[in-house]
């Protein structure tokens, strides 16, 4: 057999691959996008159940509005994006009033609940910027899905109104001052906003260029996260990019790191810099891979100390659903962008692990909690944290990657 | 062989085994008490240090206000109640003004820190009173080992701020008022004040008038959180006793019930009152073991749903040592009291467990966090949550509970 031949093989084989976890992925959306529909909704008052058992039952009403947002944007983006689920179903679901009407606590103020009553009361309130967050992602696919503009309006108030807690003065958050308290800065904060940056700046040239410095800051905040002389990720860092004492500045989780890894992949390619991309591979995907994959059972550890103590978090050796759909996510991403075939062997044996381990072929949606040897320790669906976000967005994200790929000549 | 003969070849039998019991349990609370001197005490800036890995390093020198507090009670108690450990070296340690000069935020203001760095400033504030409950138990331990007024001055202040907050307003405590939020009693609350009732009247008759009636008002608090016509205890309930909708008034936690069912056999001991004494041992103590208690790998499950749906906490299976401890403590207690043979073998049962999965003979002191098959997660000694407190409490109580009943003709 000649070379050219051998080669030609090898790529078909390649091919046949791709389009074999193309249609896997797909197919996995159509289930996991199924569950949600059939037993999320909430017709009476709105808004979407999330506590939901693993056969879908509600066992709690309460409305945590991370994931009323996020179910809403992820509705939106399905509608939008995907010929197969743009039917009104979907949006006239994720149009329903609730977030609207009741996340924010009192407006005109911005800040808004935690966890709402079933009819929009709300429970509790966090002193951090991540509801907020979500509303803005939601209230902008809502405009895109629909065209109506009271939706961007608050998408764009809100999202001003989170920069400025963020960048200027954080005492609207109100979190108090002590004495003793370290500033520490959180991988999550410029993360949530670097992804808000790349909401609402898609296909808009003027947002998109109101928040170019904004994104340069957000990129550079968290590489400031690469520590120890290129050899570890840290959550928590000072705001001057300094390692910080103790279990807080050791604690490392690396599927956060890839999930930062691939919103910092977009960055790149918005930017067109192929040397930051090299370094974001390096040290946001190969790098806490390496350090996070467990080599006795498999999956990414949850927390981890980069000094090697036990982590003082109960689940830091469980396996989460989320970050192993956002590796996913980061290697196909990462290979879609540089061609490395490293960076396809991982996505692949990511993909394998997670879907031997994660899906639930009888009920559908995936578990979210698996114990350290990879049994299921919750069965539960969704929950406080979990909703109708991370599988969807990673098997759509995966479908459209997968289908990039194929297209190529 | 005569009927007599063999009842009284079993008696001995059951002596012997409650002395060998006494002598393991006093030779393991030799082994935890150096493990604490040896590894804990911070000489630079006063306090300990709980932060501790499985050999006794330092891992992180953050200081938590309910684990000083704790571990002042507990060497004081020691140093006066055991004459092996009535010397200088536990006197002096918790002694140290560390509690006193750093835990409260503002003075004159009660309100305490929830976690110091090493030198006393504050990082974290709870609105709770559960960093005030370990500083008033403290306090007041100081004062008896002591004889220095100033302490009790201080325990008796504080717990007068408890009281205020709990039974009169907690807006001192800072929480937000929500709108949504239910008025859920934890039974945490009551639990901690009743204990504190307990540790100041002891031996202090003036006080122990003053208490009478809060302590009635914390056991009847406690009782309403049996539900389902006596067939749960749960966590939180309505402040008149009625059960709470969701997740939250579901939760079940046996190890808490075990440990409120010896604080309220303390209080039946005060009041001379078998009947109630009955109903908690049923309630209290049988009930939460047998749902708890996991037949497949032994140990109690830490949270349980009152409708076995999953529960939503990550570390819901897992065995704590905690419960188990407060487990021994209950089972001994409650066999010290009613004679109840069943009693005694649920002690003997969870003691064996306990012993042969937390104890670490290599290093000393307990595990703290165990897969739900049993085995280390967590190979830590101390952390944000486990200090010196419940494994010698838990001894010491042992160790004394058996010589009283070996001590019985």
């Amino acid at each position: 057999m000649s070379k050219g031949l051998r080669a030609r093989q090898d790529m078909e084989k390649e091919r046949e691959t791709l389009q074999a976890w193309k249609e896997r992925v797909g197919q996995e959306l159509d289930r996991v996008v199924a569950f949600w529909v059939e037993h999320s909704h909430d017709q009476e008052h709105g808004g979407f159940f999330t506590c939901l058992s693993r056969e879908g039952r509600v066992y709690d009403d309460l409305k945590y509005v991370w994931l009323q947002g996020r179910q809403v944007w992820m509705y939106c983006r399905l509608y939008r994006t995907f010929q197969r689920f743009h039917h009104s179903q979907l949006l006239n679901a994720a149009k329903g009033e609730f977030l609207l009407r009741y996340a924010r606590l009192a407006p005109p103020g911005k800040k808004c609940a935690f966890v709402l009553t079933r009819d929009g009361r709300p429970v509790k309130v966090q002193r951090t910027i991540f509801s907020e967050c979500f509303y803005t992602m939601a209230m902008n696919e809502l405009w895109r899905a629909t065209g109506e503009v009271r939706y961007q309006t608050e998408a764009v108030e809100m999202m001003d109104q989170i920069v400025h807690w963020v960048r200027e003065d954080a005492s609207g958050l109100g979190r108090p001052q002590l004495q003793g308290a370290p500033t520490a800065e959180p991988m999550a904060v410029p993360m949530m906003l670097l992804n808000l940056v790349e909401q609402l700046g898609e296909a808009d040239e003027e947002l998109a260029g109101k928040y170019t410095e904004l994104g340069d800051w957000c990129a550079r905040r968290i590489l400031q996260h690469v520590q120890r002389d290129g050899q570890a990720v840290l959550e928590n860092v000072s705001e001057d990019g300094k390692e910080l004492s103790g279990c807080l500045g050791r604690q490392q989780n690396p599927g956060h790191a890839l999930e930062a890894g691939w919103f910092l992949l977009r960055h790149c390619i918005r930017k067109g810099d192929p040397e930051l991309r090299a370094h974001v591979v390096d040290k946001f995907l190969l790098l806490p891979f390496r350090s996070g994959w467990d080599p006795d059972h498999g999956g990414l550890f949850y927390f981890q100390d980069a000094d090697d103590f036990c982590p003082t978090q109960l689940e830091w050796a469980m396996k989460l659903w989320w970050p192993h759909s956002e590796a996913m996510i980061a290697f196909l991403m990462g290979y879609s962008e540089s061609g490395d075939p490293v960076l396809l062997r991982l996505f692949y044996q990511v993909a394998e692990y997670t879907f031997r381990q994660f899906r639930d072929p009888e009920y559908g949606e995936w578990f979210g909690y698996l114990s350290r040897e990879g049994k299921v320790a919750l069965s539960i669906k969704g929950g406080p944290f979990k909703g109708c976000f991370h599988v969807p967005r990673c098997l759509a994200m995966c479908e459209e990657m997968l289908g990039a790929l194929l297209s190529r000549p």
